[in-house]
């Protein structure tokens, strides 16, 4: 059973069916230029992160303003974005299992496909099913530059496993993937800067080790919409896979410029639209958006229209809302838009974007890669 | 795009696609006979919550067992079960907003419809919608009985709200909605016990108050898996709303009981299963189950089938599982059962229930209710 979509275009905001995922189109597009333009300025190209908005409509504005395609963290969305007419897909993750390196294979033929790998079994699997298939895929190394999540060692122990690849005459080398996660959420500028200086020195390391050894990358890859910038002038990194730039989020919103100040680069461009349904004492009152239409894993979302409302509970499908005085009158049937804590898994538990430009519905988006991806 | 069921019947476990869902059929076939056992003992009936489950192929069996039929939480849900076979849906929350009401109303046309309320002008328009389509719509008065979230307060309150009802002849004044959610997971059983003892009291008294203005409660609903027993035995409560119950989660696991032993009322039938797709140091293996594979607002996942695994991170498509020396041995590949830490909102990023008994799967159950619900 598929879900109508919350809205019709033409329809002004005020009638859409909530819970509803909105994309203010004018911050959003402001958001793709800022980032376009801030990566001209630099040597690096932008493949920004699929996994954010998981719509290929998404992308190829993405593409349009300059990107060179886009990440993916699974399979399942590197079909939808290919699907959706996305030509150079990086899937910056580790695929396991041979349904799966089918899956990719046959993407293959389709789109320039390129994956990631830390582990030489890995390796040999992924070369066998290329061999099988009488392709040659793109593989790039990675490597652990401060995540502490997957990725090999960077210097020795990565030029080995890339040495592996270049072995296997039906894969290529193609590069570093080489993401800090972790510097992303740094609220200080000058922690996030100091985390990437780390990971670009160990990055430039192992580059100079695997040239020594006539191994060349065509890609190095990283950076998140937290950190950028400082990837972007490294002059080692060359691709910037930064994603969340596009939508933003109230997590993202708590970084700090360099003076201290918040964060203004981006525009907060993604809302869930919820409705009062609720309201039995004063003081308190229910949205009907609770934990099935927003991840609360990076804290509960901020009410972007009234100042003087905070979401403090969040349950299945009710988000409880103390109300201060300048929230006093909110009645019941109000429709309030919400920034989402964290906005990849709140988008993926989505069907479709409502897309305002002016009050009015202008465009519906499918997500077409939402959902528990394989 | 709707993505294929990462199963197929008659496939071993070991090749299903991950992450996937996956219910242990005899865990959970034990569960709905242990649930109806132990109503049936009581002079209350069951009417288990399908916002856990979100798939009448699971509500179709609660029936079977005796079951009146089902809570829901949203129309698209009521929807959903109706479109399911299910023929008795009570929308155990507030319905607020025209199209909403007018989906109610048609559904009621099918199947009989419940809903409730706490707020005089939400009758109003719920007795406009169900006049202007010449139906006759039953009403339950909720009551805050402690969750603090919705429902007017017991007693006078409740009785003045529940006037309103039965003065409009568009409506029935059916009973009250007592559901006190804050108790379900205290981890003692007296701190349950006194917490339903109060709910029952402000129920009992309500319940007092309409009587003697002429009001009989067909329903009188709550209770939820942490609980029921408590409203079985009250003599107040006769349709009792647990809903987990089916699966178990984490959290729920770690309610005690009476004499301060782990609860094994019911068995863990829900599984996230997932593989290991990184191991790129000792004591450190990544999942390819993160954010959006399972909600953490509970707490992370356990891993159900391996003793010295611990799951300590989740970022939006990993799991980061700490593997002491028992685990030491684990390799890329493996595939994993985790017991998540919230069953409703990870059964919500499913699309299949991948049913499981004997090692094989058995059967591929749609969940039709699936997603960010209107």
């Amino acid at each position: 059973m598929i879900q109508p979509p919350p809205a019709q275009i033409g329809m002004p905001l005020e009638e859409v069916e909530t819970p509803a995922l909105i994309i203010d189109l004018d911050a959003f597009e402001s958001n793709l230029a800022q980032m376009a333009e801030a990566v001209a300025k630099s040597t690096a190209k932008l493949r920004p992160h699929a996994k954010t908005h998981k719509c290929p409509a998404v992308a190829r504005r993405q593409v349009a303003l300059g990107a060179v395609g886009v990440c993916c963290q699974k399979v399942s969305e590197a079909e939808a974005m290919v699907a959706g007419g996305i030509r150079d897909v990086l899937v910056s993750n580790q695929i396991v299992g041979r349904r799966k390196l089918a899956r990719l294979l046959a993407l293959a033929r389709e789109a320039r496909v390129a994956v990631c790998v830390d582990d030489a079994e890995n390796v040999r699997q992924l070369a066998e099913a290329a061999a099988a298939e009488h392709l040659r895929l793109d593989v790039l190394v990675e490597i652990d530059v401060g995540a502490n999540r997957c990725g090999v060692q960077p210097g020795k122990e990565a030029l080995a496993l890339a040495r592996t690849i270049a072995d296997r005459p039906s894969l290529r080398f193609a590069g570093l993937q080489a993401y800090q996660g972790r510097a992303q959420h740094i609220r200080e500028w000058d922690g996030r800067r100091q985390a990437i200086d780390g990971a670009i020195a160990k990055t430039r390391d192992t580059l100079e080790l695997l040239r020594a050894d006539g191994l060349d990358c065509e890609i190095v890859g990283g950076a998140g919409t937290g950190t950028f910038a400082f990837e972007a002038a490294s002059g080692v990194y060359n691709e910037l896979q930064a994603g969340s730039y596009v939508f933003m989020d109230a997590d993202y919103g708590r970084n700090l410029k360099r003076d201290g100040s918040a964060n203004d680069e981006f525009r907060q461009s993604l809302f869930v639209y919820a409705t009062v349904m609720s309201k039995p004492v004063a003081g308190r009152a229910m949205l009907d958006a609770g934990l099935k239409a927003m991840s609360v894993d990076s804290g509960f979302p901020t009410v972007a229209d009234l100042a003087d409302a905070k979401v403090v509970r969040a349950s299945d499908e009710h988000a409880v809302m103390e109300l201060g005085p300048g929230a006093a009158n909110l009645s019941i049937g109000t429709k309030l838009k919400l920034v989402p804590g964290h906005c990849d898994p709140t988008v993926n538990m989505y069907d479709w974007y409502v897309c305002v430009r002016g009050g009015t519905v202008e465009a519906l988006w499918p997500i077409t890669a939402r959902g528990v991806g394989y």
